[in-house]
């Protein structure tokens, strides 16, 4: 643990993952945030937008200066809208300090497919391939090299985690995978839109964006990397070879988290004992991913504020099919608290500083 | 329309169901309650019991006696726990009021698979023939004659309905079905349970009963007949030839709502238009279904209150699958409102008195 | 009744006022909408805004006109903002239809007091005098002789209806008042404005416009008349002799409902018996308000989706003080169910038509 | 620091105060917790029964020994039903460990209002006089020297110490204070209650146990000790001179949060900057109370998980009111986090240890 306290700047500090960031780094002994970057509310106190920060973090708020920033910083965190950090992205800036990019700009390989999804031209696709996708309990040992990181989404995160041993395993046939995820409200950003009033939102479940969320192709692209590794024919061009899936958000009348129940159909031979040890295999010692076992029924509530990855399984004797839950804070470990992590493995500190504490409940 | 009222009866009138069925029969212009019948509550007004009634229904609630409703009432409501309606029920109740029973006890034909899902002993499997299921848009005819209704459960209503024109013309792959159904917490019920508590539920979202709640066979029973219409042998044995499907509900923080999210593969040359097709010829005139069509997302805020069941449905080409979502008020379309429904059909009165009014919103 | 059903406009038709109003009049038997208003939405289906009324309410929406609305409607409900009756109204408007007003426009008598609460010109100062304060179980005669009618605000018709009894009968001392209200945020509106998102107001209470509400002088107004009912002389001005009170809204995480919790000292003599006897005098027989008597306390969920008021009260014989407890939904009894009552009464209908239904619960 | 944490063991563990302390001392440096008490869930796994604290706290829970506890900490936390402690705290105890009692029977030091208002006898009145009542912002120096400390009640906690500066400096009149307060449901317990299920507190708001609420006497005790500081005379007897007020508690839908809104009459000569002076006099350098100043307006959501108690005021020049409202959380501030608070001063270590986090939001 070094003496000298690595320096934030966020870009993007008044979304609510901007703020769930200052929140975190607050009680990080190892990092502190020297740059509240807000376009919206240049000069006013970070504090005077989120009162919760009163007396713990009343600097004013800066203008989105990148390059001003990474003369300050160690590292800048963006959350920020799409496109955004690949329009202002440049090797100066990486040079000076690592990027965690909390946007979708570098999360996909392929840049067709961003375009395709995004339906915005990509104005940095040299960074593409330097870019390291920072599922921590993936892609640890290059999380830890990574100059350009891009911090996956919330559904994502939470869905590809859920799965991604079975997949890689062979334990689930990828054709026949479905996820219907459910997410709190604070996905949604804090953007003045009607539909995102208390009381359209209160006492209500809808799906939204079915057949086309933008967080599908980034678990078709990752579940492919985990089911075709060691297949270099099929891993050869940007994106590899992604398993189609369909991907259903919803929206839940609650603040934060994330559930995601996956159902596929189990291969030949696969039972609840075997599923078991495919899954401490890959998380037994995981700091942040609880495995619930056979029967285990994640709940949001239980996550709630914290880092933690809960997921549990059932298997369908009657059709075949094995339903994987798995359950996170989208605030946290499907945004900010993922992002931190990632900080502390690029930063060579122990992965779980400044996030293992318990979830808040009720 | 009768100068005289239909006598209603409700045994089980404190629990939500039974609250729903006098919140609606108040305003029914051609029926009138009775007798509020609850074992915990006798001698008690029922408006006691039931602030929104004050003033409204200050009657006492009686003691669970169907003999002595039988001589009273025209039709009783039993708005009972599994097992109840059948231990108590005879052919000299039968014969002198209509019978709609909200639990379970008539819906399934098979008693064995009764006895199965429920873990209790049939007491009167000699009715089950007899017993109608009432899902008025599917089985009117029957049901105008019936003098023993199942009424169905909140989630079958959803998934079934949802689902039926297209299990019914072949229009899907009936193995590949999955309903991943939300539901608002009115659906468990008025018991004082720690896992019900405001603070348990708030704020959180979860799974429960996975691969084995009840409402499952009451569903895949249906769709066989569906599915298998036409096909004598398949529909000789009792229940018939159900179809196997994953369901999976889950608790949501609302009061009110169902939202059934179903998963099916296209058969061969289904496209949206012909999709479009078949649920107009099945439910284009029904007064309470309303199809949103292709693209239509249904949310249960715009049915809460109402008796209403609105439709909605996505392709996926990329998958193959269609996405047909349902969304209703479980207390209404799914409970109280369908059982009114049926009384309506069963006491030869136009099918939608009393039921015909705007969904509550917000 | 007459066969021929009065024909409705509304202006302002898309707000959540708006839409109540469209609500309760689809199951009046006796009005039916001609006219949805609705700047913002013109040539919108008005079922494409307010997803609860399709099939139901699928005219497209026009714009404001109230000369042209005039010629087509036998009444108008003006649901907008402050300022925009007081812009258009005319006696040519006037003369050919009634004109029910939901905004605060025609209130105050007192014009000045108008003008420094809502810091807004009055443009149209010489209709005040005829404007009908319309408090139905207050003002009930003068309201069948309107042909203009302010409809009163929601935390008003609350506070007041629940003081006024005491205060005409000076059983409380008019200086000590203290009303302490509580409302959903449906009370809001619907403008797209970040402290109304659902994640501001969740899981969060506050108060507002402390010592600042413009509801504040309508409920002194109206108290003022009350107390000094029969003296001429305090009357006299415009706007009589206001009491003064403090009044302090809170905003609660629930879609509807407003509670005021009011304290005042007792007068001299009074104790539990006579200010139940006071209350039952006043509202004993009025149709949508609810005694709860001494020790009962009202709670929003019985009110909720109804035209009822329920008020309860205790006496702290320790301090001197009582507490008068008023539960109301502000969409209905606060708003459009008032508007619905006074249309009613300014067209010889019984005064609970299209209005005498059970509260929603839960 | 010292080397050696403190050996912590708590009564009553599984109910919400309990889990609260267990959270927080979780991250506590100088803390651990030895010893998790539950009747209720003898040798079930502390994280079986809260799912938050899954993989953090797996002991199992033990049944209720505060004697053998005595042997094996060095504090108690006793978060149980009243009486509970005073039926079995012993001198022995207290000679081995600290208390820290988060019940009722230690804070009102005359034993006739603690039997009065709490209908039981209380068992042990010999150590009203040694306990100390655990305010810190008030009682710090005492506190430090305790051995049995009485945890304030959350109401209390945020009902005092918003008024306090102001009664001590008699910048008002005593007499005319109410508190009209608003709390989320956690304030309940975790009891199976039918009147705390998720459907019966959503959505509606109401107040309880109105002029009977068992905070009332701890706050006018309190209140009488600051209005009568000096007056030897006045504080003489147990309880010194109390201060009536009304307090009026209400349920919130919410999980967490306590906002206390106060009236009373300013004293002669009393301004908006006199008043800012007084409470920067009192409060200024305190790491937990935030001042908001002159028309800042607390807001539960800002202080939600946090040890913050935020307060503002407004002065309403019409009526000669000030208008105090103090926000807490009142699991923390108004419970677990005071007492952790406690114990660090008690045991001689930064008041702040462990306490100095931000607020979750949203």
């Amino acid at each position: 643990m070094s003496e000298k306290k690595i320096k934030v700047g966020i870009i993007g500090a008044t979304g609510y993952a901007g703020q769930e960031l200052a929140r975190l780094l607050y009680t990080h002994p190892n990092a502190e945030v020297v740059w509240y970057g807000s376009r919206s509310y240049v000069n006013a106190p970070y504090s005077s937008v989120y009162g919760n920060m009163r007396d713990l973090a009343d600097d004013n708020c800066k203008d989105d200066d990148i390059a001003a920033l990474a003369e300050e910083a160690d590292v800048i965190f963006t959350a920020t809208p799409q496109g955004y950090l690949a329009g202002v992205l440049t090797e100066d800036v990486l040079s000076k300090a690592k990027v965690i990019d909390l946007s979708a700009d570098f999360r996909l390989k392929d840049v067709s497919v961003y375009e395709k999804w995004y339906k915005i031209e990509h104005k940095s696709p040299n960074f593409l391939e330097e870019a390291v996708y920072g599922l921590c309990e993936v892609n640890r040992e290059d999380i830890k090299k990574a100059r350009l990181l891009a911090n996956p989404g919330c559904f994502t995160t939470c869905s590809i985690e859920s799965l991604y041993p079975l997949v890689k395993e062979h334990a689930i046939d990828p054709d026949t995978i479905i996820v219907d995820a459910k997410s709190g409200t604070s996905g949604a950003g804090r953007g003045a839109k009607t539909a995102n009033l208390y009381c359209e939102v209160n006492e209500s479940i809808k799906a939204y964006a079915v057949a086309s969320h933008r967080h599908t192709p980034e678990i078709e692209e990752q579940l492919g990397y985990a089911y075709h590794a060691g297949d270099a024919e099929a891993l050869a061009q940007p994106g590899g070879s992604p398993i189609l899936i369909n991907f259903t958000p919803h929206l839940v009348p609650m603040n934060r988290g994330i559930l995601a129940t996956c159902y596929a159909k189990l291969a030949e031979g696969m039972d609840a004992e075997k599923i078991a040890e495919i899954y401490n295999k890959y998380y037994g010692n995981e700091p942040f991913i609880r495995l619930l076992g056979e029967g285990g029924v994640p709940e949001t509530r239980w996550v709630e504020g914290s880092n933690f990855l809960d997921i549990g399984f059932v298997i369908d004797e009657r059709t075949g099919r094995i339903i994987v839950m798995g359950a996170l804070d989208n605030m946290v470990k499907g945004a900010a608290g993922q992002a931190v992590q990632n900080m502390n493995l690029m930063f060579g500190l122990e992965e779980t500083t400044g996030l293992l504490f318990p979830p808040v409940f009720p």
